[in-house]
Order: structure tokens, then sequence, then C-alpha cells
């Protein structure tokens, strides 16, 4: 088996809990709403990652499941109001939820998988003192994740964003929560606080390099691979990592170059090319690779504290994957 | 002190749990728009039920301050969200927060607050297996006053609405907040789950009555009680119980009448005026006026099951001026 498929493999307890929660009720367009984008697919890896933590450290993944499958909900929640927020119309390949089922529901759709995602964590067979911890951590999680959304809401109104800057509201809006798989995933496998908190740290780390990495993939990958066309970060000006990192690196006149397409909201192929370009040779696509590759390593440091087994090696491909998947 | 200034003083300690937990931080876009309609002002009637059930069953109040704090801070993400989907400019005579912030940051806003709630049902000093049954029961809740909203939004598209199917509405988007307060008032205070349960019955009965109330005042009430125009519901054509009523119980030419003035999105005062005449003449503001009273008294039977003490007739005091204020 390769890695997607143990990870596909892995998510099978998820999909059935997905399955049995998101149960279409009265009044069904809410729950229809609701059901839309999580049950339309993903990788799962925020609760892959938590089963495989809880594993690693010797406890049954099976106890965790309804905390692996609140992450999931949790994740889609914030996609369904960020689509709304960015008024964009596709998600994952299929319409935004908004789009079939209106703003009004949309909303009310997030809100409602917020917080069926708390009935989730109550319902794990566990300490009621863990519960306790999970609950508090995962709702201050989300209010880092709002956090990090709003700077990246601030951000398009800026004229520079600087590197700090933008890994910080990566690490909050994207990478907080693969913290949170990990952290959950250990305690409910009946790991230590200090080791919840250490892989936690961990897992952040590789979730910088993941969404590093997409920005990566956007530019870079073709559009098969996507399941959207590429460039398409570029063609909405959006400033990553990469386009900062190139804006940085590059000569006056092909900086100027580059903001011209990213300001462009209607670049030829051939531009999104050039944009590419520009990133390749001021350095920024080699950088950025290297700097996903580096959380990498200090992951794999990090996961050599704790005893080798099966779940670890798996936990090991996972962060690998994450941050060199479609290369 | 009548019954206002008793809400008002038992509600200080909410005010400072509110300006403490809504302090600004960065981003602060955010952090303003959280405590924009919050700390706008509010009767605090849910986190002041919650104080007085539990001062009732014989608790300390003081205890109960994060959890009933969050039943305010619910509230309000609740009508952050709605006057967003509403797309409503006001809100308790304030603008809305999408109004002055923007729809993304008003949505975010919301689902901050949200997870902020189950922070502070977390800094609640009780038992583990109290909280997680908490969080477990506002999850739960919140889900259903998705449902209710989702009701809501349903019943605009449809041509009838029966009286039945309103007040299963109002039950779960107004009422079932106000059984939550109960509830967790009354674990917390140290009750058992059978009397947590009954009160919680108890609350959402007059908490229909409240809603049902608010929907007579909006007819009846003079603009400065109300803090907005007189008879904005029929302005809007809104199917409230009054009108549902007073179209089942009217001549056939008064309820044409009727439901030409509702379907009218820009009424005179006099056809304003006429439609309340018609509300009046039909019966069915007395019949609301009798069944928000039969609420009241369902209640105070309830009540004389407790042990008499100054909580209990406070809360009793709560209970009528929710469905009699504004007389």
């Amino acid at each position: 088996m390769n890695i997607k498929e143990k990870i596909a493999n892995k998510a099978l307890p998820i999909e059935k809990a997905l399955i049995k929660y998101l149960k279409i009720r009265e009044p069904t367009k809410l729950y229809e709403a609701m059901a839309h984008i999580p049950l339309a697919g993903g990788k799962r890896l925020r609760p892959v990652m938590a089963l495989l933590t809880c594993e690693m450290v010797g406890g049954e993944s099976k106890k965790a499941v309804p905390f692996a499958t609140s992450l999931e909900v949790i994740h889609n929640f914030t996609l369904v109001h960020d689509d709304v927020m960015d008024d964009d119309d596709l998600r994952h390949g299929v319409p935004a939820c908004h789009t079939i089922y209106g703003l009004p529901t949309a909303i009310l759709a997030g809100d409602s998988l917020f917080s069926y995602a708390f009935e989730m964590i109550t319902d794990c067979e566990i300490n009621d003192n863990i519960k306790s911890d999970l609950v508090k951590h995962i709702a201050y999680t989300v209010r880092r994740i709002a956090e990090g959304q709003q700077m990246d809401i601030n951000f398009e109104e800026e004229e520079t964003v600087n590197t700090d800057e933008y890994l910080e509201m990566i690490r909050l809006k994207t990478s907080i929560l693969f913290g949170s798989a990990a952290y959950g995933g250990v305690l409910i496998g009946g790991g230590n606080k200090k080791q919840a908190n250490e892989l936690r740290q961990m897992a952040i780390s590789v979730g910088l390099g993941f969404q590093i990495w997409d920005d990566y993939l956007d530019a870079m990958a073709p559009a098969e691979i996507l399941g959207k066309p590429s460039g398409s970060d570029i063609r909405q000006g959006k400033r990553t990592l990469l386009v900062i990192d190139a804006l940085n690196r590059a000569s006056e006149n092909e900086r100027k170059e580059l903001i011209n397409i990213l300001d462009n909201s209607d670049n030829s192929d051939d531009e999104i090319k050039r944009a590419v370009e520009i990133m390749e040779t001021s350095g920024a696509l080699k950088h950025c690779h290297k700097q996903a590759m580096g959380y990498l390593d200090g992951a794999k440091e990090t996961l050599e504290k704790y005893p080798m087994n099966k779940a670890r090696n798996t936990l090991e491909e996972l962060l690998k994957y994450m941050v060199t998947r479609g290369h």
C-alpha cells in the first residue's frame, strides 16, 4: 500500500462516522447543506493524524474516532464559511455550500457543523477531565483560526505583507488544527500533556510546510493533480509565501513585472507561465521547497523520541506526504 | 427595587465578565466586531436566569458566572449571524455588526464568539462531569437553534404557516436557550438532573410566552418602549403567532385585508393601525396575551415545588417580567 492508500484505509472509520452524524433530518435543507461539503470527499488528513498519534503513544484509535471526526467537521465548517466570505463558487471541484443552498443556510450549516463538533468530542469514551481539556483546547483553537482568517482578510487591503506576517497567518488559519489533531490523539491515547504539546508543535510545523507546499503546487502542478486550473493563486493576485519571497528576491524589473501580473485580474496563460518563471529564476520556488522540507526534518527528529511502531512509521509517511504530495 | 433594577443588579458580574473576555486584541478588527453587539447592552435575561436557578437550588451563583456569560455570548453570536442572514442593518438601535465591519468579519466574529462560549463553560470551577454535560447540552442546543432559524427561513417561502409549526420554530429559535440557562444553573448549583430537566422545561415554556409577548409588543407598544417603530413585523409581512391567529379567526373580508397589508412592502401608518385593529377585533391579541399568561401560570406551579427563598422569588418576578414587560 502506498501512503495515499494507507491514509484512505485509516480514514474508513471517519467516513463511517461522518455518514452517521450527518444523516439527513428535518429541516432537510439545513442537514443537506451541512452534509454537502464534508461528504463531497477530502483526504481526512487531520483525523488520520489524530488516530495515528493516538496509536503511536500506545492508545486504541477506536476511542479517538469521535474526536478525530470533530476535527474534520471543524475543518469543513471553516471551508463553508470561508467560501461565503470569499464568495468562492467552487470547493474541491463541487459547488460551494452557499452556491447550492444560499447564503443564510450556508452560514447556518457552518454554525451547526461547528456545534456538532463539540457533541462529537463529548461522545468520546474518555475521562471527563480529558474531555474538558479537549473542549477548551478546540474552542481556543477555532478562535485562533478565526484570527488567522481575519489576518488573511486584512492582507487583501495591504500593499505589502512580510514573510513573518504571512507565516503567522497560515500558522493560525491552517496549521494550528493539525496541532490539535496531534494534541488530542496523544491525550486520548494515554500520552501525557508534555508529549501532547510536543507533538502538537511538531504537527503545527508540518502544517506550515503543508500550506507552503500547497502554494507551491498551485503554481507548479498540472491541472489534473490540482483539480483546478494551475496558477489560480497568481490569477487571483494572492500574496502567498512564494509570491512574497519572489518579490523580495527578484530584480527591480522582474518585481514590477510580477506585480503587474498579480494586479491584473484577467491573465493569459503565458502571463501565468511568466510569473512562475520569475518565481523560479528568483530562487523563490527553491527556497519554499527547502523550507517545507526543513519543517519535515524537524518533525522527524521529534518522532525519533518515540518508540518505533507501525503507527509512528505511517505517521512519518503521512507527514512526508503532506509536504511532498503531487511532486 | 423593581424587577428591571433587580435584573440589572444581578447582571453586574455578567457585564464584568463580558468586558474581561471581550477585551480588544490583535487582530483588532475581529475583536472589535466580536465586542460590538454584546457590549451594546441587552437585558441579560438568560444569564440572570442561570444565576437565579443556581441560587434557588442552594448553589453559589459566583460559580455559574462563566457559564451564564457563555449563554449571553451564544445569544449574541446568533444575533450577529441572523442579522447577516436577514440583511438587517440595525440591532438594538445600533448598527448591526456587518453594517460596520462588513460581511466576512461579521461571520468570523459570530464564529469566534461561539467558540469563546465553550472556553467560558470550561472556565467554570465545577466538576468535569458537569462540564462535559453542559458542553454536550449547549452544543446540541445551538444545533437546535440553527434548526429553528432554518424553519424561519423556510416559512418566508411558504404561503401559510400553522400555529404548531410557528410554536415549534420559536421553541427552537428563542425558547430553548432559556431552557439551557435553567438547566445549567441547576446543575452548577448542585441540583440533580431531574430538577435540571424540569426547570429547563419550565424556562422553555416561559421562553415561548416571551416570544409571543415580543410579537404582541411589536404590534401594540409605542415606539419609545420598543426602540424601533411600532408595527415593524406587520411592515415586514412577518407571520408571527399574532398574524397566524388573526388570519385563522378573522372574517373572510378582514383576512383578505390583512394579507394585503402584510404583502404590501410600503405600508402607511393608517394601514398598520388597521392591521392591529383586525388583530384586536378577531380576538387574536386577546388570545396571544392569554397564551403567554398560561405559560407563566404553568411555570409558577413548577416553582412551588422548590423551597421558598430570595432567588425563587426574584426568578418568579423575572418570569413574570418576560411575559408582561412594557405593558
